[in-house]
């Protein structure tokens, strides 16, 4: 690696294989954000091959909080379809959760890689927030370097097999217009999370106080704002600690995989 | 006309052509409620020539309350892009307004046609409410025989000549799951006023009281319930009262053109 790429914001852009590079070399142990700008970033969800066929099922029933953007052969650490990526260490840091319970975090997986491990990845908001800012729809999240505000919700997921459990929803407030334009925005991406699923009226979600997230941070409602909800990819997690798998390895929030696929390519029209 | 159309509901159904002819002759004087169904109903706006170049310049100026469809050439009451049209008689009842005042109503305008009328047809929510319908969106003012709620809005329209005032909105109260639906089916049809203009808190609109609507019946909000405001053809008739033109003839409330066109090819995707 370049040293004028030490730090990656004040040198080249770098490619998302270049990124990988240096994130499997253990030179970036941080967070995935602003790295690779325009390229998909995807949620990590590792399970042993016995549970993959439910896992899959269940993503399959939730599309919405579950988009799957790529899966891998059992026991291969390479998903091809989403770049050259070795999964073991193309991720800056994992949790390993044993049954159900966050056990460690680490930044490879040299020692706890099976042969029978699955990789799944999943679709993320990183992926709609960079249309919504670049048509001029401020993200408070993001302005103010906060973590988007999450919600548990009394809707359930369909189940699958061991997974269930309620759908988890991200929150961001807009004006009404710009909900109007997102709503647009964002039902072009579908594998993204695609359109919201609820605007307005908390409650209807049986959200009691939306300035008390389940996950996250306060959102900071403001006059003339209503909050926009979207189905969120903590959904799956909280399936997967219901589920209680004797092993299962997801990236540790906000240090995601960085995928060769283009933000915009996943547009739908 | 064969008399099993007598009532156009007991009958076979007409072409849009049939219908026109049975206006055109003085049998159905009434509204075009359910007439013709699936085609396009227009609103229609007849101006003096020495007017016509701005209402036209209003309404591309505000193509959202004022969306055309088709104009005339000067004195020609044919409007071919729209089918066979005789806009002198196809029309059930007109209203004539005279500097700006309703002076009297009318079904045909034989005694009043002149040679430098220019008549405009501007796109109806009956267009998209067709389709909001056939997805299962539950439409309050239809299933209740109400007319819709309209209000007058603190959004000003991009003024043009003597045409200027306030947007009028109409709204319909939906659900959020079914709001977010209705954005996106609405924005397929930009020639018919497509997406909201507005959702939820009806105070930012400038709107007091949403159970006392300028025009139409009140909504009768339900719990679980959000207002839904779109841009609404009575924009330009407020703008028409306010530039008192000498003569203005425009079709009465819910008594429409009725094209040959179909609302599911004014889908732009």
């Amino acid at each position: 690696m370049n040293a004028v790429n030490a730090h990656p914001k004040s040198g080249p852009i770098m490619t998302p294989g270049e990124v990988r590079k240096r994130i499997a070399s253990g030179a970036h142990t941080g967070t995935t954000a602003n790295l690779a700008p325009e390229y998909v970033q995807g949620n990590l969800v590792i399970l042993p091959k016995a549970l993959a066929y439910d896992f899959l099922s269940f993503c399959h029933a939730n599309p919405k909080p579950c988009p799957v953007l790529g899966v891998s052969e059992p026991g291969d650490p390479a998903i091809p379809s989403l770049g050259e990526i070795d999964i073991r260490r193309d991720i800056p840091r994992y949790n390993v959760y044993r049954d159900g319970v966050l056990a460690e975090q680490v930044t490879d997986l040299d020692g706890l890689w099976r042969d029978d491990l699955v990789s799944f990845v999943l679709g993320c908001s990183f992926s709609f927030e960079e249309p919504l800012l670049a048509e001029g729809i401020p993200l408070r999240h993001i302005s103010e370097g906060t973590i988007v505000s999450m919600y548990r919700t009394n809707i359930d997921t369909r189940p699958a097999g061991p997974f269930s459990g309620p759908m988890v929803v991200s929150m961001r407030p807009l004006s009404p217009a710009h909900a109007i334009r997102a709503v647009q925005i964002t039902t072009r991406f579908p594998s993204v999370h695609g359109a919201p699923v609820h605007l307005a009226e908390p409650g209807l979600l049986g959200i009691k106080d939306i300035e008390k997230p389940d996950w996250g941070d306060p959102p900071g409602m403001r006059p003339g704002e209503i909050p926009v909800f979207w189905a969120c990819g903590v959904t799956p997690q909280a399936a997967i600690e219901q589920a209680r798998p004797e092993i299962c390895i997801t990236h540790t929030p906000g240090h995601m995989l960085i995928t060769d696929l283009l933000n915009r390519h996943l547009a739908i029209l």
